[in-house]
């Protein structure tokens, strides 16, 4: 099962890639995306184009995206949520299921606390993917969100096993 | 010259497509689109696909996007900024230039003042397209930024023939 993370943003579109055999997880690839364009639209253009590329030769079999964070700034929420559509619709494009994940839940899965400081969760990234070598901060998030993911359907993939065997 | 005005919302994106020749302006046609499915990457790809498909059936040659308002509901704000990001991205896919609009220049253009209410510009739009049926609130707001962006590239064209002219 190859699973995707996208963390999302206009500028810096962090992306991460990493096998996941039983318990097992393997790292594939990281990389950053830059949009490019004066207006929005071509902006956002860019990323499709860029994120697609990224899907076709990766081939993943699932996806996860980071929830956004809403903050007081409301303009640079706005401008998150542009990236973080087009981070939904190429996985969607291409028939995967999208997973969502509070920035919160990321960290839990990835550390063992909600709260940790982003030093801890790229330390346990690095810890759990040997060998990788991060492309960006942002890159590095989008590994974490993929880790989430693969912890998360671990989990349901356990508790479907769990409740086969009580029946 | 045909203008493809859109008001872009999650649960109601309204369209609309009008023709421009000189100064006269004709209506086309005018619709709305509901985003289905559970989740937001679902959804999105149901607006790109059907935004997609208004596109192919309408050909427009330019397009414009009513710029959102920044409210201090910040989770309205970022999902209206997923729906937008749809709105800008389909246009740009289709190799359209997209203009953007605040909300006060499309009144300004449609009615005269910055300030109107809504039934004013509602009013307008209907006067100016004579004939022209509202499929929803959204689809007859598409129609305004549609008009609005006729009027912008009118001012810019008499602007190029005066400049030709003092040459």
């Amino acid at each position: 099962m190859r699973v995707l993370g996208i963390d999302p943003g206009l500028r810096n579109l962090g992306w991460g890639v990493i096998d996941v055999e039983g318990v097992r997880l393997r790292h594939v690839a990281n990389g950053t995306l830059h949009s490019q364009g004066q207006d929005l639209a071509t902006r956002l253009l860019s990323l499709h184009v860029q994120l697609t590329d990224v899907l076709a030769r990766m081939t993943p079999d699932c996806a996860a995206v980071e929830q956004t964070f809403v903050n007081k700034d409301a303009v640079a929420t706005l401008k998150l949520g542009h990236a973080r559509a087009i981070a939904l619709l190429v996985p969607a494009q291409a028939g995967l299921t999208v997973g969502e994940y509070a920035p919160n839940a990321v960290k839990k899965a990835v550390v063992g606390v909600g709260k940790a400081a982003k030093v801890q969760v790229d330390h346990m990234v690095k810890m759990q993917l040997p060998g990788a070598v991060m492309d960006s901060p942002d890159a590095a998030d989008a590994l974490a969100v993929a880790i989430c993911h693969a912890f998360h359907m671990q989990s349901a993939g356990r508790l479907q096993a769990a409740l086969r065997a009580a029946e």
